[in-house]
């Protein structure tokens, strides 16, 4: 059986698509309640659609940027070359800054620009815009397929955020390989924690697997490390933001505390992200700034006051886990075990 | 200065009060948005109050129950002897099994049976009541003061879950300890986690410490471990729901995540229940059975649908943490460094 027939039975979730009617994202802010499939009248709606969120996840957010080109791209046609390039180029740049710290979204918008700039032909600028998209499905199903071959039969495994079908072209990374092992009958449990205080483990992950048919169990994030110590959980499987030339990783505040449970009780830590997540120019993990978000994430609940007027909050959207406790990162250029800088260089070869 | 003049000004928050009108009871269901007081008429609006969570917190629920009592051997003043032993010891079975998991309050209404079941005269009664009240405040203050002489200046501690003035008869168990640290000036900052499903670190912990005026800064459950990465932990406290003969405690679900990451990073774990808490009939934490809650618990948040539909959930109220992960255990019988059987032995002496 190959790789796409054994996969594509557990990939059928997409963050967006791009066909005869044009583009439209499917809008996350209202999963698991609603599937709302919004079409993306240009270029502009693409970076509103970025800012509220509509579409999130690094790779899916770079992706959607490319198609919005098309868009620009499409609604010029009809101008002069310079006028085309001059509109294109000003469509990149409002893309380029819908949110500013994913670095996916500039690196998709700059291959772009590299590509298009000077010819931003409607049927170029989508041709262009497909690569990338299908780059990255096909990165995910390499990435699958490579960290499913560390999982023995019978595992159970954690993952935490979301790191699916909904964040990238299609598959996902870390839940990528998780569809991966399921495929091939290795996981007697998947269990997804819930993710404080988005609640992207609650509100994406488990959505996104039961659509593929892949029984998941939610945790609350408190609960983890006791659910390893029954023994429950043979590898915890995360995606990465960040990745150091050491191996550090930033991650979704919390893993952390999974990867040192893990460690306590003998459980194993796999990070797979796409080599373009590994920054090579930051040395280690105490280099990076960890961005602090809103407090009210904390204190309140859609709207609701959770918490006392007037209390403090610390609400850190990343942390850095050290790449002594990672086990394994699966890139889809190929696997680094045990992390430290001289191994991760041998990606570079 | 006296014990009492240190911690006064940072006990002023109750769970209930006893006064010329009768029993009253915080409503901690509106906590931290509203502060209403309800009267309780009779025995059996408290055994409702209880089952509602008006009161939670086991020595909060054993005193309320201890204070029903007395509205029942009112009632029955003016009856015969016979009668009124009847109606006293009917009331007290319809308390007792108002939580059934409650150990104290299994406790506090057997000790009311024993001394006023044959002579439930109102005053009696009433006397037997504040014994109860007075001697759990008595421990709660000779347990803030043992505990805290741990702290050294300077520190930053962590607490879980509601163990302060809302869950015992006033000053708290690990919260008691942090009050007292603080009053003695030895704080820099106090940390408390959301604690899910439940919120209570968030709804209730954070509300009563600044209340206090004690400033308190809220964190997600999964933050805890970057935050001890930082060193900015030095202790973590937490109360407990029963701890074994060797020392293993089952504490709130998120607990033994905390201890795991405090070992990992060098911070100490210090344990605050009162002796009625050691059950030295059960050895070790593998005999003891762990409740599993509503899974809606995870899957919903005040009603509102966050997960999937059809999605599992794994929910347990309690985890329990080896004693090998304990520093300290703190009673009013005494303090427990590096607990194991023989030294938990001591408590008994």
């Amino acid at each position: 059986m190959s790789v796409i027939e054994l996969l594509s039975p557990f990939d059928r979730v997409r963050a967006l698509r791009f066909d005869a009617t044009g583009l439209s994202l499917l809008d996350q802010r209202l999963l698991p309640q609603t599937s709302s499939w919004l079409p993306m009248p240009d270029a502009d709606a693409v970076v509103d659609a970025i800012r509220a969120l509509i579409v999130r996840g690094a790779p899916a957010i770079g992706i959607a940027a490319a198609y919005g080109l098309v868009l620009a791209a499409r609604a010029t046609a009809t101008l002069t070359i310079a006028e085309q390039q001059l509109a294109f180029r000003a469509a990149a740049q409002r893309l380029r800054a819908a949110r500013p710290t994913a670095v996916n979204l500039m690196w998709a918008v700059d291959r772009m620009l590299a590509r298009c700039g000077d010819n931003p032909q409607p049927e170029w600028v989508l041709q262009q815009a497909q690569a990338i998209d299908a780059e990255d499905l096909a990165a995910n199903y390499q990435m699958a397929i490579s960290g499913a071959a560390y999982i023995e039969a019978g595992s159970g495994v954690l993952t935490h955020c979301n790191t699916g079908s909904l964040a990238t072209a299609g598959l996902g990374t870390a839940l990528g390989v998780i569809r991966a092992a399921y495929a091939q009958g290795k996981l007697r449990q998947v269990y997804a924690s819930e993710t404080r205080p988005w609640l992207q483990g609650a509100r994406l992950t488990v959505w996104e697997l039961l659509e593929d048919n892949i029984p998941a169990c939610l945790i609350g994030d408190g609960a983890a490390a006791y659910l390893m110590s029954l023994q429950r959980v043979q590898w915890v499987i995360v995606g990465a933001d960040r990745i150091c030339a050491n191996g550090d990783t930033a991650n979704k505040i919390g893993t952390l505390s999974l990867a040192v449970a893990a460690q306590h009780f003998g459980a194993r830590v796999m990070v797979v992200a796409p080599t373009s997540t590994v920054d090579f120019a930051t040395a280690d993990g105490s280099a990076i700034h960890i961005e602090e978000r809103d407090p009210r994430e904390l204190t309140e609940y859609a709207g609701i006051r959770v918490a006392a007027p007037g209390v403090q909050a610390w609400n850190p959207v990343f942390d850095v886990t050290p790449a002594s406790l990672i086990d394994v990162i699966v890139t889809e250029r190929g696997v680094v075990e045990k992390p430290n800088t001289e191994r991760m260089q041998a990606l570079l070869a």
